[in-house]
């Protein structure tokens, strides 16, 4: 039997086997009593759903969500999505599998860029930051935080929720606002640490191991005041920054959601964060727009509905 | 020429004299031409607004916002509501006028409980916390924050919005927070905290001298988020409160305006945060209703319409 | 096979048996074409679903929706909720089952308190208003509603669904009205028949046999048109009743859901329509936490999500 | 000086006297000092803003809102709409003005057709009811409520809000709805029933003399409960009429405005309902549109923007 | 074995056979891994959902969407609608059929007035416009797209959903439209006009063969926006018609959702357009609640939840 | 008396004389009968509101709006805002003038680039279409209504409210989006035309000499729709154009507002529509941004509320 492709190229019936990570684990209870596992597989390129029909008692012994495993089974479309069907799945066993090419890095979901370029990139940027104080500022925060910038999701679901994803959506940010920056008139300096800082909170928001979750004080808090408390602390033994623009940093992180409705306890009230968060959702949008397209299985010009954005879309026809 | 009444007390028609803090003086030019002052003065008791038509090139230089002044006029009602037409106004002589009987405390409108005896009852309170840890956190902020905490008003505007009120409302929400606790089964310190630390940030989202504004911070980061700021700088240096309860008290703050287009960023997920936000907004109400009802000049059964209630209210009929 | 504990206390892997009230009955069909009973089960402390998979052509003509019933099974987690998978039930036989301790009160879901120490609270309370008018009107209405005030529940399913639950609502509401009016300056007398008669309409709005159903009228007219009927129909002989107080027990039926969308005709426009609009809302919503806090069977520190408050809530740690 | 023109044929630059009933009085002072009289005068075709600028303080003493008052000016544009410049008003002397043609019907404003044919037409109607105990009940109700149905307005100031004006949106609905009844398949007896009772709460949520007031009943409870309790208090003695009709009837009330932040406790749930709410607000709107368009004295072929509706609307052009 | 009844007198457990459309078709596979067929068939009458759970395999390559088929089976209650299990199924054979009574039209779900009848009337209508310009044009328009507005459905699912339903809805409108226009004082060419014009956008917003769809240009543009450019195409080259008529026939259907957030990038600013829109509504809401009527299948007095009505409603009794 | 200097830059207190456009003209009588008027002025940088107090009588017969004028007075701030009080002001009377330096250009307000600069820019970017049959379109379209796209303003107040501020608007979208279509992989094509095309509707919606207005049709049928039409009409002769081109640039201008409630029929459903409508919202509120920025006259960090943004905005410090 062959090797699947990556997820991203999966197509329906198409039968094989390959390495995972599993992120989630259930056991159901059918209609009928009989009861089955519905779980989730991930790859570096994507995830799929997948269940197990066959010997249930036994295969689900065998491994647990958080694992990384091998499975095989068929494709197969059902309710417009592809999935697997699993006739085996059992966790790895890292000796024998590297054999067969199973490498950890291929089995987790992760930014399309390598992070050690975008890491580069972050660094330039904030080296880039022309007010002394503030470039001290932001280059201890990503100092301190860099195990987890690393590598974090920036979303448990909803839009880059995979690994370095938010490291992604931090750079796609700054890149947008300085340009926009330059067109309307705002300044720089703030706008690459409004772009670094506003989603700062998620990295204690988020517990992220292979698989993402809220923590106690993402549940309770958010990220947005998490995120005003790491500013806190990197400020605080630094008194060269002014505290006005402490209270424009803070701004930043606190208005980025643009309205109440959505989380932000204050609106926009400087051009900067105007910027700021509307290209943060016009980001995370997009990203959604364009996840929903690949993702797609649906014959025919138009996607199925997507929950969040409420509405199909029209598949651009090849070029 | 006798003085005049309290202003909680004044009808209209009376004439005389008062000391007063005048805390707003605009100049308008009528379409006439002719320039005229609207003004607003308050005492211990109440506020009114104030007219000068005559002399208003020469009166407008004998005081100014934020001075003690003395007035003399005639009480008058104007769109259902009463108003001072001021035949003289000048700045308070001190010296002078402390032969008359002017005392800077019985001008500056106020709480009606004596501030000690409210200050003893939050001491108390914070003293019967069970919890050592938590008792010594909040020990420690209304230590030092004694100076504030004791004369901050509540709002600019809205509700409390007077010398003192913050620690009104803060007392009069702990009254009722330990009386539901006892009924719907919460935790009593959380209670106390919650009521303590809910608006703790408006000592710095506010500026109060005699009159009341908004800081910088407080428009642009909001009392929720300063806040938290004040609480971990209370808990900082303190490693004997957990983490934990760090957290729920950061979460009592954080939602207690109830839902996300309030200003929370985060909605009540506790029996305490429950109770915490309901109160705050049933106490804020009150004393809405309670001040338009005392405040209407109207005849008849019903009051004027209360912008901010968005409706008419009825008079209770006399005992 | 031993005897299964209270409801409340039910967790999961349990076997045994019982007495209940069944209160609904389903007969389904899978889609692999066999059928199955889907059932709801209550004591006096709780209610549970349960399935039955085996026999179902026989077993399912030993008993109906509203009887009492014997039944035998496991307990089991599933959807993150207990339920129970029976292997036996059949309706109760009184005269053989009372020999094993079956009690038609042990198998009705009930509030907490005994009814007869509610009752004695309710009329200590309607004997407690000072107006001897407004007294003996509101006296005459709990000895004419007495059978059904006694037993009825207040919702069909949102909060204090189960027998007695009406007056226990009712009760909660009174304590806190009449603390808060002693703190907010509100006429008690108008508080305790705001409490009494606020949802008096439920006792035709819905019917009470062991289960809760709407009627034509109350799905047609709703329990605050026919609360306002039953309190015209209990003043109609009672001349010494001013009509202005009439009036405004009516506006605190009429205004109690606090807004129109809510279902409210008309807002609250007295301190004590405010205040129990309040405490309906705040009795209501801390009953549904509870409640969910106490039948939430997930493992971690949060809840599901409750549909009806759209949230998780955080579960109290133990002391 | 020449007899001013109806008011409905009132044109801008018209100088002369007229007889009018004065609907509203009220002094202000304007920034210059001066005190003026705005006023608001009807006669049987329409209504007009007044001011009196000169010997005010003579002239204010010879005439009261509620008086009919024989006035002498001006008509002028103000702000787009055309108002009267006062130089004289004062009561109306009855003997003495009748000479000059004074008749108080012709001061009040009315309804388009006699109220005569109106009422034939409505007791018409009530005589065509085929259930022969609907028909009683709505006998007896416009017998015992016919002083004030035949006089009432239906509104205070948005549509119909004239003498009897309730009475003919009884009507045109009324033929709207049999009309509708016959395509959509909806019994007649309920939608003329419907028609007839679904703003008879009116007669007593206002207070009509020859002005338009909210009673305190009014504005506690609202027409909608009103209603409902005039409904009871005639079909109690009829035993004849069935319950469960009464009930439709309730409904019918109950659900009028249509959905509940319109103020309606309960959505239309029968076809005759549904008709009912939708041809109220048909016939409501359709008013308001009309008047706007009558009433609008700006250039162009746009009115100006009416607060209610939201919108401008465009003049017909002539034909 | 004997021949069903038209679907709309379909009752439950009735075994027998018919002709139908088959319009929908999907293969699920249940928790058990039995594949089995869920299907949707319709005659004139109405339509009903069905299943097939025996020899799917086989079943499943004898009939496809779109094809008229010969079923048989029996009718079921599933979750308070009825619906048939069937035994076979196959595509229609028509010669052979057809001496068993097959005609194409007695499967194909259709208004219930005749198509011809309904022609003539709506080109007597046309033809009744007194404006020789517009009678032209509505004339052309009606001669362009005859072959398609005679069977057209107006909408895929909500309304009026089947064929020939568009010519339907219009002429119910222009018959409710000319009667109000003559109480309102509406211009009745405009009236005529609205009714044909308002959803002449449908014929290219959807596709429709035996089965309804949306187009690419019906999902990208929507009916009202193609609605105004086919009027364009109609008026091009007929000069004599004056160019604001055009612009107020434009109005009529850009407004004639009433409100911008139900799609009308524009409110009614007419008289002719605020009736336009209110009919519609009401005749695509009655339909709903006629249609709701009489497909429910529940006991009891009230149906099951209408989801777009979002509520129930009261079945009439029976007279 | 000296010349004032351009309204943009403007301060209190300045005396002296100017050409200006005045683009309002007001007679307003003031409560104490005097009449003034109040009127707006405008030069090539911006507007001002001026009034004029004395010999209105004469003064007011000495220009009318839409006229060049020539005005002098004394700059004030009222209510927070520069206004300009005039001695005297008269209509131009170009030939004595032009030897003052009167010049039509320089009173009226424009864009700050110069439009043969922009046309450039606008025509190069039309050439650097790849797709033919598109570009030949928009070559076209910007052709055909070249007169009316150079000068045309973007709205009457809102944003980019002055001579050529819709070239303005589209330059900065296009600009925006072809760098944002870049990271985000949309097709650059339809970005471009998106830009051109999405408010061409404008030319017709507005009419525009030196004051800007709504037309008839842009009052009953809007932008977006009038848009569409004018897209129909450049199409037309171009059978090269596929139809699904088409309808994706319909749907470009049809969704641009975004969201159904802001006046689109339809929401985006490609990515280029998302960004299309993103990009539009963010150009017209960061214009508003800084226009009030830039005219805001109150003391303090924060501006008045503007209106539109509902909030205050804190001025940037630092020059």
């Amino acid at each position: 039997m062959t090797r699947l492709p990556k997820l991203a190229d999966l197509t329906p019936n198409i039968t094989g086997w390959g390495f995972f990570l599993c992120t989630r684990k259930e056991s159901r209870s059918g209609r009928s009593g009989a009861e089955y596992l519905e779980i989730t597989l991930q790859d570096v390129s994507g995830e799929v759903r997948a269940k197990v029909f066959q010997d249930v008692e036994t295969v689900k012994l065998e491994f647990d969500a958080g694992e990384f495993v091998k499975a095989q089974g068929r494709s197969n479309v059902y309710q417009g999505r592809l999935e697997l069907i699993l006739d085996r799945i059992r966790r790895v066993l890292p000796d024998r599998d590297a054999a067969d090419g199973f490498k950890e890095d291929e089995c987790i979901r992760c930014a399309p860029r390598p992070v050690d370029e975008m890491w580069a990139e972050l660094t330039a940027a904030v080296a880039s930051v022309e007010d002394p104080a503030l470039r001290e500022v932001l280059a201890a925060i990503i100092d301190r935080h860099a195990d987890r910038l690393r590598v974090w999701p920036a979303a448990r679901t909803v839009h880059h929720a995979y690994r370095s994803g938010l490291l992604e959506h931090i750079l796609t940010m700054m890149g947008v606002l300085v340009f926009l920056g330059d067109r309307y008139g705002a300044r720089r300096d703030l706008l690459i640490a409004g772009a670094l800082l506003h989603d700062i909170g998620k990295l204690q928001e988020l517990s992220y191991d292979t698989a993402t979750d809220y923590t106690l004080e993402g549940n309770l808090v958010g990220h947005i005041v998490i995120g005003v408390g790491m500013l806190h602390e990197a400020v605080r033994d630094r008194p060269g920054i002014p505290a006005a623009l402490v209270t424009e940093l803070e701004h930043l992180i606190v208005s980025h959601h643009g309205e109440l409705e959505l989380g932000s306890p204050v609106r926009p009230m400087t051009v900067e964060a105007f910027l700021l968060s509307a290209v943060d959702d016009l980001d995370a949008k997009l990203h959604q727009v364009r996840r929903h397209l690949d993702e797609d299985d649906l014959p025919g010009r138009f996607t199925a509905v997507n929950r969040r954005l409420e509405r199909s879309l029209l598949k651009p026809s090849t070029p």
